[in-house]
C-alpha cells in the first residue's frame, strides 16, 4: 500500500473561479489544470459558459469544461470544502494567514496526505475525499472582494513584479497548480530526487567512464600536445590542470573518452607519417 | 554592498521565442515576463510581430514587445550568450541534461551570482551582465526540434501530466520564470549562497566562453576531424552532437576554449606539413 499523492491533489483539490468575465480565461484554466493533473472545476456565476472561446482555449481539455459545475454564490461553491485558500493579489487591511504558491501546495499536501481515506490499494483506486480543498480565484479586474477573501482559511499570493502584479488568470492558476503537482511529485520521489543535484545524470544513456578511463584520457592529450609542439614539458604551466578540470567538471562518459582518444590517436597516426 | 538576485535576473536572462505561430502567445509571454521582472525577449522569425494582437494580450507590458528584438535564426539570437537552456516536451533519443524548473533556476541563479559585476551600488545600477543566459522556447505546436536543442547547454522540462504534456507556451514561460523569481527571492531573504548546491556559485576566474565562441571551437574540431580522416562529412554519425553535448555541459570558460583551439591549430599545422 503507498500513498499517490498526484492522485491525492486530482481528488482532492477544486479550482473555483468567481465571476469570470472572459471565457477564454476559463478555457485557458481548464487546460492549465489538466496539464497539471487537476480536474475539478467550479464556477460561480460565469459570465458567458459554456462559450466556444472557453472550448478553443481549453485546447482538448473539454473534458474539465464539461464537467465544471455552475453555482449561483462562493458560499454554494465551496460548501463541501474542508479548506479554502483564496488567491490575493496584495496585503488587505486585515491581514490574513498568507502563503506564498510553495507554502501553500506544502500545506495543502500536508492536508491530504493524512487522510486515510488516499492509501491507494492495488488498483490505484481513491475513495471521495475526506477533505476536500478548494482554490478560489476571484474576478480577472479586481480580484477577490474582501468579504471573499474572509471566507478563506489562508491566503496565496505569487510573489509577482511589485510595479506590475497582476497575472492573467490562467496564470495564476498554473502557477499555484505547478506548485501543487510539484510538491506531491517530491513526496512521491523524494528518494530519487533528493540525490539529484545535477539533474538527469541518473538517466544519462552511456556509462559514466572512470577515473582510470579519464586519467588515461589525459595522458593521451598531453602526450599528444606535447608531440604537436604545443606543450613544452620543461614549462608545462596550467595547460594540463585546466584539461584535467574541464574533463572532470563534464562527467564524461565512456564513449566521449572514446571519441576524444580517436581524435587523439588520429592525430598521433598523422603526425608520424 | 550587496547583489540583488532580482535585478540580476533582469539584466542577465533573455526569453527566445522560435518561430511563434500565435501572435496572442508573445503578447502573453510578454506580460508573464513583466510579472515575474524579466524584460529581455527576442523572437527568431516571428510569423506575426508586432501585431495588435500581440499588443493587446500583452496587457500593459507593451514596453517588453517595443524592446523585443527580432532575428532571422536561433544561431544569431543566442550567439552573445554564455548559456542556453531550451524548453523540452519529452526526453530524447540522445539524453542532453535535463532539470525541472526548480533546478534551472537553482543553476541559474548559481550562474549569474557569481559575477562580479552583479554586485549592486547605491543606485542600484547594473554593469552590462558578463554571463548572459537564454532560455530558448520553440514553435507552439511542435516545440524545439532536435537540433535547436542540441545547441543548448541544458534542457528544462515541466513535469506535467503524462496524458497530457504540452502547456501553452506563454504558460511554460510563466512557470520557468515564476522558479527564477522564486529563487532569486529565496537568495535575497536567506542570504545564504552557501546554500546553492549546483556548480557555478564557486568563484569561476575564468569568464565564460559565449555561444559564438564555442560554436566556432566545434567548427574548428569538425573541420580537424575530417582532416584527420576521423570524420567522415558523407557518414558523420553522431560525433559531432556528441562533443558538442560535452563541450555545452561543461559550460566552457574562455581559456579553455582557447587551449583546445590551440591543439586544433597546432593538429592542422602539423598535418599541412
Amino acid at each position: 500500500m503507498s500513498i499517490s499523492f498526484i492522485n491525492a491533489l486530482s481528488v482532492s483539490v477544486t479550482v473555483v473561479l468567481i465571476k469570470t468575465s472572459h471565457s477564454g480565461n476559463i478555457g485557458a484554466v481548464a487546460r492549465a489544470m489538466k496539464n497539471m493533473g487537476l480536474c475539478k472545476l467550479r464556477l460561480v456565476e460565469p459570465k458567458n459558459f459554456p462559450s466556444d472561446e472557453a472550448t478553443r482555449r481549453s485546447s482538448g481539455a473539454e473534458n474539465i469544461l464539461n464537467s465544471a459545475e455552475v453555482f449561483g454564490s462562493m458560499d454554494e461553491a465551496i460548501n463541501d470544502c474542508h479548506f479554502v485558500v483564496g488567491a490575493s493579489a496584495r496585503s488587505r487591511s486585515l491581514a490574513w494567514p498568507l502563503f506564498n504558491p510553495r507554502e501553500c501546495a506544502t500545506k495543502v499536501l500536508s492536508l491530504i496526505a493524512s487522510q486515510s481515506a488516499l492509501v491507494v490499494n492495488g488498483t490505484e483506486q481513491l475513495a471521495e475525499p475526506v477533505r476536500k480543498v478548494a482554490l478560489v480565484f476571484g474576478q480577472e479586474a479586481s480580484g477577490l472582494t474582501n468579504e471573499e477573501l474572509q471566507r478563506c482559511n489562508y491566503h496565496v499570493n505569487i510573489p509577482a513584479n511589485p510595479e506590475y502584479a497582476s497575472l492573467n488568470l490562467a496564470m495564476a492558476v498554473q502557477v499555484i497548480a505547478y506548485e501543487l503537482r510539484m510538491a506531491a511529485l517530491l513526496e512521491e520521489e523524494s528518494d530519487l530526487l533528493s540525490g539529484t543535484e545535477c539533474a538527469g545524470a541518473e538517466e544519462w544513456e552511456g556509462e559514466l567512464a572512470s577515473v582510470g578511463e579519464v586519467e588515461g584520457l589525459l595522458q593521451h592529450t598531453e602526450a599528444t600536445a606535447i608531440k604537436l609542439g604545443f606543450l613544452n614539458p620543461a614549462k608545462p604551466g596550467m595547460l594540463m590542470p585546466r584539461l584535467r578540470r574541464l574533463y572532470q567538471r563534464a562527467a564524461l562518459d565512456k564513449m566521449e573518452v572514446n571519441i576524444l582518444r580517436g581524435i587523439l590517436k588520429a592525430t598521433l597516426n598523422q603526425i608520424g607519417k
